[in-house]
């Protein structure tokens, strides 16, 4: 399994993936999940998948390619596209072509599907995320609703729920986000260490922080633990 | 959607349920989900129910039916049945003939599912917890789980993950079970209250505390914001 959360703030966006993947229960390895493309600057785009890595390996290698194209037009690569909605339709397009190759060859089976989050701004417009379904269309980050999940989402959603809000600092965010992914670590085994931390700041058009946390980094597991002694803490303190 | 929550501790059992149900989007109605059998001092049993109301419904006055039937017996009637596992037994069976019932009237469509969790004891007997999948096997509780869950479960599991153990008090297991199916109302609108709360001491046979909290219950609410304030000092006091 796969979690993935990216948060929209005014100071900026906030990127988080876990890299654990399995083919059958018992070939589990490591794949990065959270992919950047820039133009310091210019122009900075991300993103991460969920899904079947048969897919999303190959929508992002069409992205590459595309990019790389002598002939690459606004329409095709994603590093010329005039707005982050056309970035948005151009990685939609490939992920359902993509998906459709795939899902014919595994037709028998029970389908390939997979799901990504697209984050970004090229200098002169806003900041953009979106969350394109296996389908292709997709849903974007609002001031109501300023994070977006893939993949297992539900264990460390009720943190972003508390304290997520448009005008959540950039440090407070990267803590909601591994504080999010610490619950989902502890509820599914299926997702797992190294992760991918990705900070943008508005209007810098760069990545402006990047982390890969590995299992056993100190400084999350005395967050991790810190948190758990908050929550024991809290709830002792609380009566019914 | 719904959510149900069981716990097997050393002292005893907790049970706890939403009410909301919804036929489409805009036909969304209260029933219960948590339903007690009981011979105080000889035999309890609690039954939540999660999925399609038309199964869980005829489940559970097929259940009845047959305790009411002259011609009861331990095969057929729970409250004749020698032990747990037999009821489990009874219970599932008439999980699985109900839903192959209905899933043919609705062949053309998505079919009907549900799950049910079963906790009880027999006098003599140790307490017992259930989890009766739509086609009537089941798992029970032990040690190392000693908690259930069926529906909406996901949103509520990390707070259980890390308080529940089978030392666990009863007082601070309803807390637990409260404070699980909070964040899961805040988390997806269609888990609703009010909420049933049933607690069964070890050994005693009957239903020991039961209450239904209504929205807006002053105490629940003050339990709410409490945790919530808890959480939010707790993120504050954590550094990254």
């Amino acid at each position: 399994m796969t979690y993935c959360v990216g948060l929209l703030l005014n100071e900026g966006m906030v990127l988080l993936a876990d890299t654990r993947t399995n083919a059958g229960f018992d070939n589990i390895s490591i794949y990065r999940k959270l992919y950047t493309f820039e133009e310091p600057g210019e122009r900075v785009i991300a993103i991460m998948t969920a899904g079947s890595l048969s897919v999303t390996q190959t929508t992002l290698a069409k992205l590459r390619e595309a990019i790389e194209d002598d002939d690459a037009t606004p329409e095709t690569s994603i590093m010329l596209a005039p707005t982050m909605l056309k970035v948005a339709e151009i990685v939609g397009a490939r992920l359902a072509e993509v998906r459709a190759e795939v899902d014919q060859k595994l037709s028998a089976m029970q389908g390939a599907s997979a799901s990504l989050i697209v984050a970004g701004q090229r200098r002169g417009e806003g900041m953009r995320l979106f969350l394109i379904y296996p389908e292709g269309n997709f849903i974007e980050a609002t001031e109501d609703t300023p994070f977006l999940q893939i993949g297992e989402h539900k264990y460390g959603k009720p943190i972003l729920d508390r304290v997520v809000k448009p005008a959540t600092s950039l440090a407070d965010a990267q803590k909601a986000v591994l504080l999010s992914m610490d619950s989902t670590l502890r509820s599914n085994l299926s997702v797992g260490m190294p992760l991918d931390l990705v900070v943008i700041e508005r209007d810098s058009c760069k990545v402006c922080f990047r982390r890969r946390i590995e299992a056993g980094d100190p400084g999350f597991r005395a967050m991790s633990e810190a948190w758990s002694a908050a929550l024991r803490d809290g709830f002792a303190r609380i009566s019914i």
